[in-house]
């Protein structure tokens, strides 16, 4: 069925020039702030969404004038809709509506117009009447002198596939009537993408990109609410484009995203995260079609450094004052952290426990300080041990994140960091045989034998952070384009005061692993936490324990406080899964919570109560190759912190 | 199919006593605070959720306990799931999960437990089976004395609705295995509720009551997080209730509402609308009873007073200082109202132009004062004309909603009123043949004939209400129930930062038409207006008039400033609509809006700018009965009102 056509040549040509384009629906603003932001981000094109034109208080000559101040093409008018499956006097109707949206296009400086496949009822089932009429169209084009791209809108009457649309362009055989493709009308319908190599590429007028969640939902109310960046969604888009790429096709791979959320979100940083979803996308793409053919060095996609192969936790570091500083220093001493190092020049703390590491940072007038006075106790910086810190530097910059560069003392190391969503920082650090390592040029040490196993912690497991809701996916994006990590499918957490969204991100050999959490409503525990840093916080840091009984019989002994359980819980799970009445029974002594999976790989874990009502510490044991995050015990943990933050706002008050 | 059981008598026996009662998971909060709010919202009953225990930090007793310190019956606990349709052994071990269960039931003091039907993708599907097992559960049930009430999920394996459950149910033929009902289940696959009364009303073991939104989604997603509260959303619930009554059924009517805005709002304030939500479908159940069936008189539903069968608005009265009064007064003077009176006691001014009348109220330590200290210029009472103010009020405190006096100056009319969601007052006025006006006793007129037509205003057509996210539902219900309007589906409007949720709610005759707006975003200009307000506000008055031409004519004279529509607009318009050249300019020339219904119906409108970054005025004329708001032209507007706001920054900076 595919093309009648002849193919390109097995090599494919070259994207050349690549332009990359986005439509004006998916940002927020007005006409000249969204062509100001996107043009800013990086994109060389743009799409014109013909309601932004209708609300422009200027002619589309102005429009096209504003585009080119910024050097964007105009790379596309559209939608046009119900064109084609009509009767003859409506086709009259058509064209000549067409023929003024042409008028509109000369004065806009663009020649393609986006022409959607037939959502009316009443639209004709009649492929043969259909190329006719597109056959119509076309030559209406031909005499405006632009190109018509025909798109199958995953909802269209009777074309609802990019196969059956290629079929009928095909059939007109116009150089004025092209496919266009969308990702999403492709794999919203589960349909696959692989015909699309065999269409020439120069028969493809357009090519929209768009990812979303996993949805069951109506499709044209998905589409309109839920589209989303690359890679922040579930679409397999680096295939769909590696397919486009081995069509031939040319032109601009272009950003149409309806998301109710970037409605309102800013302008600018919203145009910044679409541009670097492309370049994540052109890259994965690369690794894509690098896969099953080595001729991918003519295809000017981008391709960064490689993500870090070997990524894991090197410090955590902490924005204190002196009195957050004792706070935080006497949790970890209950938790046998030791005191081990003390910076060379500055007024920074370092305590270890098995390969964990936190740095408590108090130096006056530093990154730390100015975080410090906005953030209070905070997380003001991860330090993160790759294979080539200036590598994972350049990818990061080539994404768009701001390096940056602190004071450094004499004979102290320069570190390579990047700023991510929030401000904080994530350093790269690399440590070389025969060298001295991060640790012993910068620091002091009191402990200079290194990481002995000196308590039941073995390391950080996982980071789990709190963040404002509307900066989820750019949190999504920064992780996996400069990280490479993956991530999970996002799950809602109940909250006694409201629902939570969470998601995990995780790197190929689990070394890091980041849990992202946003409230939906304004009065949870993720919420609040949110107010009380004023912006994205730490929500909790889980230590890894190869035995956690013995971990919480320590701790507790030492003074920490764990969260209380309810016995309730425990009835519960002895419904849910056979165990044993001792192991039951030790769970409920401890106020241990567990989760089994599918293979029987178990989570083991417990919380600390929380400190300063912004972050607390996890204790967890995987056995047998668990590799969650013990998600149904949740909203029990939830609802115990709700009851632990009741009980403090009683005792204030009394 | 439907009973073998003989059926109930034509005069069906009462519902008697009735319950109401609400599951815990509708509300937000701790189990302890959720059962409070529950009672003192006037509940008798409350569904405890299997998950509201088990993160309870106490046992099941002191559940017992607590709710009856409350005055609550603890009528269901809930749920369990896939009993049947399993393998022996499966079974064996099903029977030995429900005995713990049963055991709680019993330590909780409920004697009912809702057993949904299987989900399990391996559940067989065999009623035969089906039926041997429920009968094991009924053999239980029976043995630990409570009763189970099967339920089929809209997304059941193999039983999907109640006529396939209650024939299951029925082939059991145990008092302790009943049947369960919810209307979501129902009404979410539109299958119709007419078999349910020839159901005999005790072999009904529970009621569950939950209204919905239409969506195109998958029905588990939809069920899980879009219910609300009856008359909230748009199933047909009052014919679900009646097939229900005529049943027989005796139990209690319970709210289970699953839905994500609930779970993160105020306890107290969602369960007082829970309740209210209960009276309401009870007074329209009784109503729809009536239709068919004069022996209504026996069942205890609900009966408030009717609603007005005829209101109108009587004034608008904004709470004004000086400063404000005369901003507002220019605006009025050069829309030609006249001022037509001052209170005789008050510092209060009123203004009219045809039936249209606006009261600026500037009286120091009143009610409005301390509405404007809060919310500054703002909509504080809206004034209704009913046939019987003293049945209105009645039935909106029947409701619960607060009734309020003010002061009252000798020889002036005591006028009743009740608190809106806002806090803003409601006045209910009813003027008597022979008797003075409330205008006639408050105010000294200084136009004695009375309400001429002095120019091209005819009188209010809407009122249009900016709305915090969390209040949108509450307004709805608000409105039903005081008022008796009727309510459109709600539609989703695109503001250039963000969208706002938007419907209309109108009475009968039309005679009062409210519409609510609530933004979705933070940017928008509906949220800016809840900000400017500190809560809700006044959006924009849409004035009716006979002559929109003359109207804009006029007060473009005296100096009103009319929005600015794009040109851009009527170019699509003339795409849109066949319509004359002349009749194109006219609307061009006068920056009117236009549309058009299927039926032919027009609607022109334009709008003033907006008065202090708050409100603005709305002028439209209907033709040919048209009945919306001109939805198509929300966008224009909004876009329009944006680059306002824009310019208006500018020359603020400049």
């Amino acid at each position: 069925m595919i093309p009648t056509h002849p193919a390109p040549a097995a090599a494919f040509p070259a994207l050349a020039p690549l332009c990359r384009s986005i439509a004006t629906v998916s940002i927020s603003g007005t006409l000249a702030e969204k062509l100001a932001a996107i043009s800013a981000a990086g994109f060389t094109g743009v799409e014109i969404f013909e309601n932004d034109l209708l609300y422009f208080e200027g002619s589309p000559a102005d429009v096209r004038r504003m585009a080119a101040d910024h050097g964007l093409a105009i790379v596309l008018y559209q939608p046009f809709r119900d064109f084609e499956g009509v009767s003859a006097a409506r086709l009259a109707r058509n064209v000549e509506r067409v023929k003024r949206k042409f008028d509109v296009m000369h004065e806009l400086g663009t020649d393609r117009l986006l022409v959607c496949s037939s959502v009316a009822p009443d639209a004709i089932d009649d492929d043969a009447l259909a190329i006719d009429q597109l056959g119509e169209l076309a030559k209406a084009a031909a005499e405006a002198g632009v190109v018509t791209c025909y798109e199958a809108l995953a909802w269209g009457r009777n074309v609802s596939t990019y196969r059956h649309a290629w079929k009928l362009v095909d059939a007109v055989n116009s150089p004025n009537l092209t496919l266009a493709l969308d990702s999403f009308h492709t794999l919203s319908l589960d349909d696959t993408p692989d015909a699309i190599a065999s269409i020439p590429g120069h028969r493809i007028g357009f090519v929209q990109i768009a990812d979303a969640p996993k949805m069951q939902m109506d499709v044209l109310e998905w589409s309109r609410h839920y589209r989303c960046f690359p890679g922040q969604g579930d679409f397999a888009l680096a295939d769909f484009t590696a397919q486009v790429v081995k069509s031939g096709y040319q032109g601009p791979l272009s950003l149409e995203i309806f998301n109710d959320g970037f409605r309102g979100a800013p302008t600018a940083a919203t145009a910044a995260d679409g541009h670097r979803s492309l370049l994540l996308l052109e890259a994965l793409t690369h690794e894509e079609l690098a896969k099953d053919n080595n001729a991918t060095a003519g295809a000017p996609l981008y391709t960064p450094p490689a993500a870090p192969a070997h990524a894991q936790w090197q410090f955590l570091e902490f924005a204190v004052d002196a009195a957050a500083r004792e706070r935080v220093a006497s949790l970890l001493d209950k938790l046998h952290f030791r005191r081990a190092g003390q910076h060379r020049s500055k007024d920074v703390t370092l305590y270890r426990h098995g390969s964990a590491a936190i740095v408590l940072n108090a130096e006056p007038d530093s990154f730390a300080d100015a975080f410090f006075q906005r953030h209070g106790l905070s997380l003001c910086a991860c330090a993160l041990r790759v294979d080539d810190a200036r590598l994972a530097l350049e990818r990061a910059a080539g994404f768009g994140y701001q390096p940056f560069s602190g004071r450094v003392g004499p004979n102290e190391r320069v570190v390579s960091a990047v700023q991510a969503p929030d401000g904080s920082l994530n350093y790269f650090v690399n440590e070389e045989p025969g060298k001295p390592t991060l640790f012993e040029a910068d620091f002091v040490l009191t402990d200079v034998d290194g990481p002995t196993e000196v308590g039941p912690i073995a390391g950080i497991d996982h980071v789990s952070l709190s963040l404002p809701a509307g900066s989820f996916d750019s949190w999504v994006l920064f992780l996996k384009s400069v990280f490479g990590l993956q991530a999970s499918a996002a799950v809602l957490v109940p909250d006694p005061y409201g629902l939570v969204r969470s998601r995990a991100l995780f790197s190929a050999d689990r070394g890091l692993r980041v849990v992202l959490n946003a409230s939906v409503d304004q009065h949870t525990a993720a919420a609040q936490t949110v107010r009380a840093y004023h912006g994205t916080g730490l929500n909790h840091v889980a230590f890894s324990t190869g035995d956690i009984f013995r971990a919480v019989t320590e701790f507790e002994a030492a003074g920490v406080p764990l969260l209380r359980v309810p016995a309730n819980y425990y009835d519960d799970l002895e419904a849910r899964f056979a165990m044993s009445a001792d192991f039951l029974d030790a769970l409920r002594q401890h106020n241990l919570l567990y989760d089994r999976d599918e293979k029987g790989g178990e989570f083991l874990h417990a919380y600390t109560e929380t400190l300063d009502q912004r972050f607390f510490i996890e204790l967890v044991e995987r056995r047998g190759g668990y590799d969650g995050y013990g998600a149904p015990n949740a909203a029990v943990r939830l609802a115990a912190q709700a009851r632990q933050r009741a009980r403090a706002a009683r005792e204030q008050t009394e």
